[in-house]
């Protein structure tokens, strides 16, 4: 099933949860399309969740991981690079995490130990795994590396707390590691800011429902699902897209360029 | 050779010259992914070109239509879904022209008449394209509809020349009717923003080799070629990306997100 | 009253209507600020409105001029020049008008030659009047010109309609034009990106009531009002901001940057 | 020797070290504008600077304060308002500093101890400032606040190194902060996006000079100097702005809107 768009490759997919991720999806969607590929995420996120599941129906193996410590990935690399039988052309980072939101902190009475923590897994984290793959020199010419991300780096959402500030510097880190990476070895670095995304940690937000219900409502092709984003990423992992690098990418239904819809406005 | 990634999806692709036409490029690359597709130029670009190769070689129909005119593009749209079978999954826009360029007018020296020729042959085109498909309703749902821009439509190339400022109304153009195309018929439409490319027309331009170069040099993985943009295109053409809509796809390399590279600084 | 921040500067403010216009009170405010200027609009328009009032108050001359039309244009450049005493240190652009609006007709279904024609009056025009300018050598050097325009160029608003596209027409000659303004006149040129600001145009728009009140709960800091518009562009018109140009400025108490407001997202 | 813009104003400036400092000049204007406030920066700052002949000059006391540290940031907020004998009305930020780039470590050889550190002085200080204010409730309706940034946050310039990440971390506190000081105090905020600028920190950049030089030739106005970005502060510390919020202002001569320069391409 599938257009064999990335048979051959060889990746490692970050913060596949449970079937609601949008790492799982494409997961699924990448095996589908002929990639193979280590399952990662923090010992903690695999306690909870059912990864195991996820890695024997795509014939994957597992190598928990801390995002936020490079011991750790560089370990991640060395081992995926052994196991996958070569150096790597995908990865997908799929990772977010804010203490203030998870403690009910207000983006006007942050506390700052929650705040460092969250920009940490949530942001530094994703120059940590470039740069570890980037010192071991595991990507292949070619490669491509995908983090998701969301359009409160670029416009307020109240609820979205500190990790609008994050989000930003991720899409930072993807523009500035992405143009080392592309002069120095070809790979490519992209964001893919993605709808509001009905997953188990985003329902966990405060006013997650509604807001839902709104990105629904302005967007004219309707929010993209985990399943649509899975399908995209697949695409910026493939051969077509090489000459995409260093660029945020709203897939969104519509949103990001819609000022306001005919629903929404009739409301007022 | 190819992914069948257009299978059974028909089209229509609007500039093929020759073969160093992206358009031409992309007929040939859409044709590798099982899509079939009527080409169609303006009378006058035909006489020009080797639009007869292509057809033959992509088992394609020819349509002549001026793109500034109504009545060609209403034709257009019926014959083509008469020849293919049924409703368009895919239109690709491809059409520039600045009659000030040609005449060699600066841009603070602009007549008129030039300009508002070069407007509508360049911009206002793509809009009565996607009108007249959707008067006709002649677009399949998740149907997906490309036009191809230029970076200079946020930042000034000073040979570029008014060719800038219809690129803005192109790219606003498919904003606008992207909102309403999404809406009503689930239909997206989208800009892909194209590194500088070696095409007959562009090679006209004023200093196009010294920009080529400059802009290799800028772009952390090079330029994209003519055949780079087809593969890309392919993508937007797929259903792997249904909710990408109303954006403008920067395909360049990373030229649109870097600030200076190290080779072009090292000139100062 | 004021801050004499245009004490000696002489300028050509287009659009002011009637009391509600932007540029009435822009005139006004400039007035007070020290600066001198002649005021000019359509014939047509200037029998609608109540120019002469402003012109006594201001102690100015009114210059009629068609803004498509270069032989008026050059008219007015040179006049304003003779009658001011010098050359000009500032301009307010603010002219807009779609054909398709008025007539009613919907962006799907729009009359080309109204297109045209709303082109020409809204997004042509200011490329016109600097053409003129330029030619003439009216600018001293680090002048500033102004144009109004709106967020539609970057988001769509259903009912903007082809403003949309004029808009971001008119954006993109800000900064062509901009470049070599700058480099060969030392004169900067930006926009104004304004809040929906009720002018007895702007009334006229359909659901146009709704869209402000719409605005003003986006808007963190409440819609700018006209009299904001003038008081912002009087800092662009002085010296206190001589090294601004090329840029899309917005003023609308944040609502270009909210993703969502609180009182919107409750009504979800 | 002004326009008294902000005659009644109270304010504090962080960050000047030197008379090559914005901070400093802007101080300077401010006081020349009417404006009184305090002057802060760190301890250490202060030992290799010459902020005591600035508060001469300008009447101003200083209080030290480290800007990572909230206790030190209450309590210069709680002795402004006492010394200033009122609430404030203008924030300055101009505080930077990444150890990355300070101990010659390479972009793509981070070590994330002088990141995180770099990060807390560079952007989340800018929190920190606005919390501490917020939180006291120190902010009179319409004050403003501003901080310094660099377009490294849009697009990669090499050796900008993680402080591009750390000002796209700034950028987007101040949309984030903006949203809620405007909803709840009425307050703006903004960064003002400068041209690179021969400060004494700046000159310790690798390769300043030829960067200076580069930006000069792509800035169709020139670069942006230190007494220029002054001028331009003070119109958004005056009334005159009151509407402008949560934005990103680009201030350097056109540079952020040119793609290349006439002078930069004939290198070509």
């Amino acid at each position: 099933m599938g257009y064999n768009l990335l048979k051959g490759k060889r990746g490692i997919i970050f913060g596949a949860l449970d079937e609601n991720s949008i790492a799982w999806k494409t997961a699924q969607t990448v095996h589908d399309e002929g990639g193979i590929f280590v399952l990662t995420n923090a010992p903690i996120a695999m306690r909870m969740g059912q990864i195991d599941e996820l890695a024997k129906k795509t014939g994957s193996q597992i190598i928990p991981a801390d995002a936020t410590s490079v011991e750790d990935l560089d370990n991640l690399v060395e081992k995926a690079v052994e196991i996958l039988g070569g150096k790597i052309d995908f990865v997908l980072h799929s990772i977010g995490m804010s203490v203030n939101v998870r403690k009910g902190r207000a983006y006007t009475d942050e506390k700052y130990d929650f705040t460092a923590k969250g920009w940490d897994v949530s942001a530094l984290s994703f120059h940590k795994v470039m740069q570890s793959l980037y010192k071991a020199d595991a990507m292949n010419e070619w490669g491509s590396i995908v983090a998701l991300t969301y359009m409160a780096a670029q416009r307020t959402f109240p609820d979205y707390n500190d990790m609008a500030d994050n989000k930003a510097y991720l899409e930072s880190v993807a523009r500035s590691f992405g143009y080392f990476f592309g002069k120095e070895k070809k790979v490519r670095v992209n964001t893919i800011s993605q709808s509001p995304t009905a997953t188990t940690a985003g329902q966990g937000v405060k006013g997650f429902d509604g807001f839902i219900s709104y990105a629904e409502k302005m967007s004219p092709l309707g929010n993209a699902t985990a399943q649509d984003c899975a399908d995209y990423t697949v695409t910026l992992f493939s051969d077509l897209t090489r000459k995409v690098t260093m660029q945020n990418l709203f897939h969104d239904g519509g949103f990001s360029n819609t000022g306001v819809s005919q629903e929404v406005i009739e409301k007022f």
